[in-house]
C-alpha cells in the first residue's frame, strides 16, 4: 500500500511523489538514496547475507520504523523485486490465504468479510517508480487478483482499505474505476480511503496507517462483520486493534509506512 | 521456543521428542521427513527459490500452521541454521531491538517490563536436535543474550515466557538454573511456564501457546506493567492480546508452534 509520502527506497524512485510536496498532513519526504563509495568494494556473497538478513527484519517488522534500504542493499532489492522471487513470494502468499479461506466454515449470513489493501497488494505502482510516470500506472498483481476472485467465489464480502487519500493524486472514485478496469472485478463491498484531517500531531501522524486501518475494522466488527482474513503489504495494514483472523503479509522491500 | 511435542522438520531431528508421547496434552507428534525422489532432480537455484521463499512465507506467519519443512528445502534449512545466515539474523534481531530498547523513555517506576521467550530464544536447542542428546544441552543464543543485558543495565524488567511445562523433561526450576550457568545472570523478576490443565479441547490445543501466553501478557498489564517489548521465534510469542509495544520475531524456520 501507499499513503501520501512514502518512506522510500532506490533512488530511481524517489521523484515519483515530487507532486505531493505541499500537502501538510504528509508523511516524511522520500529520501534519495547515496550510494557511499566504500559500498562498491563489497563481495557479493556478503553483501547477498547482509542484504537477505536486511530483508527478513524489515518483513519481519523487527526493522521498523525504516526510511531507506540501506545503500549497499539498492541492487538487491532491484533484483528482488523486478526477478523472479518478489513474484514467487507473492504467488506463495496468494496461495496460502487461499488455503485459509477455503477452510472458513462460514454462517451464511453474508457477515464474513476479507479485507484487502490496495496499493502493491492488489496494484502494483513498480511501474510507476520505475518509469516515473504520472498516468496512473498501476496493473494488477495477478496472485492478488487470483486470491480476490477465489474469496469472491467463496462467498466472502470484500473491503479494500487504502492509505490513498482524497486530497493527493488519484482520488477513491478514480481508485475504484481504475480497480474495475484494470482487475475487471467491481465486487467489492466497500472502498475506504483514508483522511487525515483528525489527526495532525507528529506523534499521531507517526502511526496514522496503524490507526486509520484499525478505526475502520474497529467500524467493520461493531457492524457485526467477521474479519477472517485481511491481505496487506505493511504491517500497519495488519496489526492494530480488530485485527483479523489470519493476516496475510505481502513483501515488499521497497517502502515502509508506520 | 519450545513446548511440548513442537511441529518439527529434519528428520534427523525427529526423535528429540519420543520421550513426550505419552502426555495427554500432547500437540501432534513431530513429523519424520520423507524425501520424493523427484525432488531430488531439482536444480541449485530453483531450489533457493522456492526455499527462499518458503522460509519467507514461514517467518511472516503466512503460512501458519505448518507441519513440516518441505523435502526440498531440508538441505536449505540445514545450511540455514548451520551457516552465517541464522547467526547473521539473530545479530540484526537483537541490535534492532536494543536500538528501540535504548529510544523508550522510562517513568522510573520500574514497570517497564521486557518479555523473553527461552527456546530458540534465549537458548538454542539446535545442538540437542542434531545430537539427539538428551542431557539438556542448550547454549545460549549469544546475540539474545547480549540483548538481555542491554535491556537489564537500562532498567527493564525481565519476565521469561516459556511453553515449557513441569510435566515433561525440563521442570521451571531445572530451567531456572540452566539460565542461570549458561547466561550467567539471575536478573529475570519472573518465569512463567505452561500448565495445559485448562485447556483440552482440540481447538484450544490448536491456540494453546498463543492463548497461554496472551493470559499471562494480560496479568501482566493488570498488574501495572508496561510490555515495552518482547523476543521470540514463534508468532504465538507475540501475538494475541496484550501485545507488546514492540514485538520482535526471531528466525526459525526449524519448526512450528501454534
Amino acid at each position: 500500500m501507499k499513503i501520501c509520502g512514502i518512506f522510500l527506497v532506490v533512488s530511481l524512485f524517489s521523484t515519483a511523489f515530487s507532486d505531493e510536496t505541499s500537502d501538510p498532513y504528509l508523511l516524511p519526504k522520500p529520501s534519495i538514496l547515496q550510494y557511499p563509495s566504500e559500498h562498491n568494494k563489497v563481495g557479493g556473497e556478503e553483501v547477498n547475507l547482509y542484504c537477505t538478513s536486511w530483508r527478513f527484519a524489515a518483513e519481519t517488522n523487527n526493522l521498523a520504523p525504516w526510511s531507506t534500504i540501506p545503500a549497499e542493499c539498492a541492487d538487491y532489492v532491484k533484483d528482488y523485486v523486478m526477478g523472479r522471487s518478489y513474484s514467487t513470494d507473492l504467488e506463495r502468499v496468494s496461495e496460502e490465504a487461499s488455503i485459509f479461506a477455503s477452510s472458513v466454515e462460514f454462517s451464511g449470513d453474508g457477515k464474513d468479510i476479507w479485507v484487502f489493501d490496495i496499493d502493491e497488494t492488489l496494484l502494483s505502482n513498480l511501474p510507476y517508480y520505475i518509469d516515473h510516470g504520472f498516468g496512473g500506472v498501476a496493473p494488477a498483481i495477478a496472485p492478488s487478483l487470483k486470491l480476490y476472485q477465489r474469496v469472491v467465489d467463496l462467498g466472502y464480502k470484500i473491503f479494500l482499505l487504502t492509505g490513498r487519500k482524497r486530497a493527493t493524486g488519484l482520488s477513491l472514485l478514480k481508485t475504484s474505476s481504475m480497480l474495475v478496469s484494470r482487475t475487471g472485478t467491481s465486487s467489492f463491498s466497500g472502498i475506504l480511503g483514508h483522511s487525515y484531517k483528525q489527526m495532525l500531531s507528529p506523534d499521531e501522524l507517526h502511526k496514522m496507517a496503524t490507526l486509520y486501518k484499525s478505526e475502520k475494522r474497529d467500524e467493520m466488527v461493531k457492524e457485526g462483520y467477521r474479519i477472517r482474513g485481511n491481505s496487506g503489504d505493511q504491517w500497519s495494514d495488519l496489526l492494530g486493534s480488530s485485527m483479523s483472523q489470519r493476516s496475510f503479509k505481502l513483501p515488499n522491500p521497497m517502502y515502509y509506512i508506520p
